[in-house]
């Protein structure tokens, strides 16, 4: 069901958790869009006008004119397409709460991600998983606080924080399955599992949600990229 | 001129350019507010509790309710008093424009005027200061392409960019005293010398902006507790 008649076309890559951000969101507003797959290990000459300043997907281009960064362009998916599902909350004080807990998950979850997939040690590698484990307690004390029963964040519809976090699940289970780590359990985030499995089943999401084998495989193409450039830089230690 | 009746207090110090962004965007607003002053080198019980997962400044209270994180808080504050000047741009595709400098700037900015100020050495620090007069290559683009005729980022009133980058310049004017380098010139960033002096002077601004000699000397603190800290940190080269 598509709402609209503009020209909206992503580019992106089927592996980034940044850029299955837009698409679960285009998705909550049967917004229809053409996926523009990007190259591992190249970019076109389109992602680099699109985004001269960081050069980095997805951007969003809607009738020509280009989004960039993950965040900002859910923003903006909710401001133009704003009758469908509302993606972040109305109350000032709940959007802020919302925005918040995305921030946090961009500062904190990513970077120990990639951490974990990069490490040159295993010293390194339980770090960043450690880190992981703690932001997950953090995010479980989030869902309890703003769910209010709902299986989202924030309440019964996949909002903000669903994406930011929703999208790196992938990501997570390729390190479960590549690591031996449960970054998520029943032990310490009994609601993040049942909000994985919510979240993961969601007509938005399930088509955009990366299989974890294919991830896994994915992730020891990274590895290797990550190992050859340290292998090549001499203040690496 | 007040226009609320609510209990606004913003938890902060003096020095630091976050907190200058919810100072600028309250004044623009005519909100009166309560600022609470931390002491450096400490965290007060009340920061704590209301910012509990960051424990950083600023943490806006409004009516008790705790919002944190510089750029969410100027947000907040632009919908919650909606019907004053704006500080966001209607247009989503502008508002996006906006979001995107902002982050840039936190991104690239901050980290490498606290590098210069932080640097074991003049190789480091000359390295942060290239970064910076890159930067401020970018912005003044940014400058050109969104100020159309007008004084500020996005047109003839202050805004979100304009706060997120004019809350730095007292500590950009710190660094040219302390370590002798204009970050912005006549030669390579005309339009922004011309914006830092109107920004610095319109009267949201000029009261919060802190004046550069008390900056000066609030570096040499700072910069002599990061030697301290990385003297003793084994990790550190």
């Amino acid at each position: 069901m598509a709402v609209n008649n503009d020209d909206v076309k992503l580019i992106g890559a089927w592996a980034s958790p940044y850029v299955m951000r837009p698409r679960v969101a285009l998705n909550i507003k049967s917004v229809d869009y053409e996926f523009l797959q990007e190259q591992f290990g190249s970019k076109s000459e389109l992602l680099l006008k699109s985004n001269p300043v960081h050069k980095k997907i997805p951007v969003l281009l809607h009738n020509g004119k280009p989004i960039c960064e993950s965040s900002i362009i859910v923003e903006y998916i909710d401001e133009v397409w704003s009758s469908s599902p509302s993606i972040l909350p109305s109350d000032p004080h709940n959007r802020a709460l919302a925005r918040f807990w995305a921030a946090y998950l961009d500062e904190k979850w990513f970077p120990n991600m990639k951490g974990v997939i990069t490490a040159a040690s295993e010293e390194e590698k339980n770090a960043a998983v450690d880190q992981l484990k703690e932001v997950a307690v953090e995010m479980e004390g989030a869902y309890g606080e703003t769910s209010r029963g709902g299986d989202f964040f924030g309440g019964d519809k996949i909002g903000v924080v669903d994406i930011a976090f929703g999208s790196m699940l992938g990501s997570a289970r390729a390190i479960q399955v590549r690591v031996g780590v449960k970054l998520l359990d029943e032990e310490k985030t009994p609601g993040l599992v049942k909000w994985a499995e919510k979240f993961s089943a969601d007509p938005a999401v399930k088509d955009v949600l990366p299989e974890t084998e294919k991830l896994v495989e994915f992730a020891k193409l990274l590895s290797a990229k990550f190992k050859a450039a340290a292998a090549s830089d001499p203040l690496r230690r």
